[in-house]
């Protein structure tokens, strides 16, 4: 196993109010992180999967999001509320939640790597 | 290829100063960020490989450290004047840096995924 079996990146840029590319941060992205450490903490995998505060992503369009790795999965619009499908779905099941993931980088990775099996059509 | 073909992320949390656990931030690591920025720049790498600011990475005996997706190498002690070897022979030629990883971490992953050669002994 990998130091971590999945690494959770979730942006938590933060720009001026007045910037009109928006922020993460400024989408509540704080909430977001804190409901992964509470849900991975729940569920024993503290230190097994680890939930990150990151810098800008480069995905301001789409946030707030967030990237799964090793296998690349990109979520955006994520809420505090979605942390548990994403949990239980992807990081304890294997199967990325479809219905968050940015679409124009989901195209860019049409196979999960190592195992991961791709969710039932 | 996936959004981005490494995506490299080196921690930036800053401690106080009286932290007996010290931090990356302390030791200089938004400079070695500035690094790859540049030298990545430098290659027409920009959104090829993306060099992030990243929070605890929970790595901090081994600070600054920095951790490479989607293959999962850690490097640790990190100065800015590594960083044009690490572009050059991890980024750009597929074989990581071996004096730089953190040991303990690089045992955990002894096969690099996506076809990205072991270096020669």
């Amino acid at each position: 196993m990998p130091r971590f079996r999945h690494h959770v990146f979730i942006c938590e840029n933060l720009r001026p109010e007045d910037d009109p590319r928006g922020s993460c941060g400024a989408k509540g992205s704080a909430s977001i992180r804190q409901a992964f450490k509470s849900e991975l903490k729940a569920r024993n995998l503290k230190g097994v999967v680890r939930a990150n505060a990151s810098g800008c992503l480069d995905a301001c369009a789409h946030g707030p999001s967030v990237v799964v790795y090793p296998e690349g999965v990109w979520y955006g619009g994520v809420t505090p509320a979605d942390v548990p499908e994403i949990v239980e779905s992807h990081l304890v099941g294997g199967r990325p939640v479809e219905r968050l993931r940015i679409r124009e980088y989901a195209a860019l990775t049409p196979a999960l790597s190592r195992g991961e099996r791709e969710p039932k059509a």
